[in-house]
């Protein structure tokens, strides 16, 4: 009989516990779309700030303008951490055009890529060899490569329903398309956007020339999908092709910014903190509405609708808008840097790093019995029409926090129209859905509430 | 051991069917998303022919130009089915505004509703009364109503995750409010738009003077939402305001048009008829992308990736664009009267109608049977993020086929952006994502394999 009433109480208890949740996630969703700030934050962001380049006047307006709301809505602490950034400047608009027939020249959309060292002032024009990938300069050989410019045209693979694998697939074009071609004697590289779509809009990026001595560095731009098609159809017809480009961007001295940070303390384990984040700046030629304002404002949203639903957090909840990860991640590092040499003890983050778009679930980065304990959550997300929940990596920024103990997450948006966007002039915030938005922001917050009411779960110690 | 060999061979069947039913889905998806034919016929019907009105030129053109796209496919049998199509006509632009203070006046952007009267050459201008719906008619009384603008403004409930529920929360107001505010004395009705969102955009869409004798009818209009939320203001601030709005709309008489049909005939089950379709017809203010052009183009993709794909399917599978499902049904009502009359034995019907995005899943009108046939397929369609297969309503031009055996499905997409773009100008090409149209369509293939090659469960026979 005993047994049979402890039975029943837990039963109790265990319906109690599924209702309180059910009803905090129903709460959040509802404060999240019917009084929503997210959308009005990226509303500034985008149309009043713009395009916030680590280093720029704007992304110092975005860690101002965003300090400046962390701190009205009333949390325990608000505070800019430093750090240093590599400073990039795109200079006057790019240029660019082929010649295949004497005496015509076809005018096709580029910009530079983010690091890429200027042409010569007067431009760069040289032969132009078309490539399917890195790997096909060794086959090509130095002597047809010396002296011209390389054209990477490997294009996303459709098939892939993530178009982020798309992206995976084709992105060492641009990252290291440049170091690469200089070994075999190429002046220059134009790079097909990564973009799903095809249309007349250059996407930039960042680069690395890896270890390419200074005078060696090659100028590297990236050519619209269109560009591209016309450019390679053009090469076909006459090999003999020759591409002029022009562009004064520069590498200046690091400068100093800031990552933003704003906490709820804990009220049962103040230590064991709990991260939100997406970052701050952005590239330059659209707004940076989907790459990342609108992780940055969901990350702060979390925090708000925590408050507004009434919700007091166990452990201490933090909000971080990272400043630099598009080209150096230095906010990134930071922030774990300055974790560890103050023996900080972080057991949860989440990044929103993929766009605004209507969600879909998460990605989670953790030990099987966080990923089961997730994964337990499921049904309290279903009427959101929230599904996924799959391992994969949760974001760039909060990666560097990594360790074995953690549970790290991203949100998964719906990603079919993300590449259109990425890094292009139209991520502009007329791209974002208000309702889609703030969904996500809702959907992080009901991980967060979780996670801080049933806690991680510790790692297995293996015995050494 | 014979037992033993069975069950292995049964197993082996098993994984053999699986794994062909995985490779088939696989190749209608990479077909869909490498060799697209949907999107650029979309092109075609948005931007060469525009918005499709029932009984306009560009209603005829649609028909006679996906005709001939079908004919190009190399089905077995292509044909127009004849349908009398009400013809209304919207005229010349509508105009719109409130005087609040006297010798100032406010334009708000308005749209005749569809059905409408119009009005008085000089346009009609009155008091207006706002109500939060037809409910509050009877509460205010003909005293306060008679001679007066009735303004329907309850919104959208954002707390809902569907948008077709908030929408099915208020489309009463468009739909019947003329009929009921008549009733009490009102002259005209403005009705705030059937949308998610705050803008400038007017939303247009059936109405109904049910029973109202003709001379007693009294024009409709519906408000953009940020018009709505201005006039509720100023008549807040002054219940005298007036409003005046002018649209000379006609009903003209019936007209002869068309539904579009083309079969790939079975081979082993030819009089088991399989329908997939949506409808030809749009609204006029923009060129109908989302409603309903992306669902005519996916449907008609459905037959093109069987072929390209080499499945000949069992049953007879036709494309059916059903004409006039905005303002009438006419369509639909016909193909089902005829197919009945004919005796056809329609099995199984798929509707796309809820615009073009991402997919998510089907929702189903059939039996228990059926409902967990389709239900044991859903590991199958996981790698497209496929999840939703749910109980509900089918599509407005299939519903009227419904018998106890068919099983019934709507093509479900996301839906957080819809009606953003229903029935308005913004319903147009450039926000049809080409990824997202293609995914649907080759979900929508997929299932219609699934249903051919399984067939549907017989229905179970109760008893008299």
């Amino acid at each position: 009989m005993k047994k049979l009433c402890l039975v029943i109480f837990l039963l109790g208890m265990f319906t109690y516990a599924q209702t309180a949740d059910e009803s905090q996630l129903r709460k959040i969703y509802d404060v999240s779309l019917t009084n929503a700030k997210g959308y009005d934050w990226l509303n500034h962001l985008s149309n009043q700030i713009g395009g916030r380049l680590s280093g720029s006047i704007q992304a110092q307006q975005a860690v101002d303008y965003t300090k400046a709301q962390l701190e009205k809505l009333g949390l325990d602490r608000v505070w800019l951490q430093p750090v240093m950034v590599p400073k990039w400047v795109r200079g006057t608009p790019e240029f660019a055009y082929f010649e295949s027939t004497p005496g015509t020249s076809t005018n096709v959309p580029i910009c530079a890529l983010g690091g890429s060292v200027a042409t010569q002032p007067g431009g760069l024009k040289a032969n132009i060899i078309e490539v399917q990938g890195i790997e096909e300069l060794k086959i090509i050989g130095r002597e047809k490569i010396e002296g011209k410019i390389v054209f990477f045209n490997r294009p996303f693979d459709q098939k892939l329903i993530s178009t982020f694998d798309a992206y995976a697939g084709c992105v060492d074009q641009r990252y290291m398309g440049a170091a690469e071609a200089s070994k075999y004697g190429a002046v220059g590289i134009i790079v097909r956007s990564m973009s799903s779509r095809l249309d007349d809009l250059p996407h930039t990026g960042s680069m690395s020339y890896g270890d390419t001595p200074v005078k060696n560095r090659i100028p590297a731009a990236a050519i619209s999908t269109k560009g591209a098609d016309l450019l390679s159809t053009t090469l076909k017809l006459n090999s003999d092709t020759k591409f002029y480009f022009k562009q004064n961007c520069e590498q200046l001295e690091d400068v100093k910014s800031y990552n933003v940070i704003g906490e709820i303390k804990g009220s049962t384990h103040p230590n064991e903190i709990m991260v939100v984040g997406g970052h701050l700046d952005s590239w330059d030629l659209g707004d940076g509405s989907h790459d990342d304002g609108a992780g940055c404002v969901q990350s702060m949203e979390v925090l708000r609708l925590l408050k507004e639903t009434g919700y007091k957090p166990k452990r201490t909840i933090r909000v971080v808008l990272f400043m630099n990860e598009e080209n150096g991640l230095r906010g990134g590092n930071e922030y774990a840097k300055v974790a560890k040499s103050k023996g900080e003890h972080h057991v949860f983050a989440l990044e929103s790093d993929a766009g605004g778009f209507t969600p879909r679930g998460f990605s989670l980065d953790c030990s099987d019995a966080n990923f089961e304990k997730v994964q337990s959550w499921k049904a309290l997300f279903e009427p959101y029409l929230i599904h996924m929940f799959v391992r994969g990596q949760s974001g760039a920024d909060i990666n560097p926090l990594k360790n074995s103990e953690m549970l790290l997450a991203g949100l998964r948006p719906d990603l079919q129209r993300y590449f259109d966007h990425h890094h292009a002039a139209n991520d502009t915030f007329e791209h974002v859905n208000k309702r889609e938005l703030q969904m996500g922001a809702a959907t992080m917050a009901s991980l967060v509430y979780l996670v801080d009411k049933y806690g991680v779960e510790p790692s297995i110690k293996i015995k050494g």
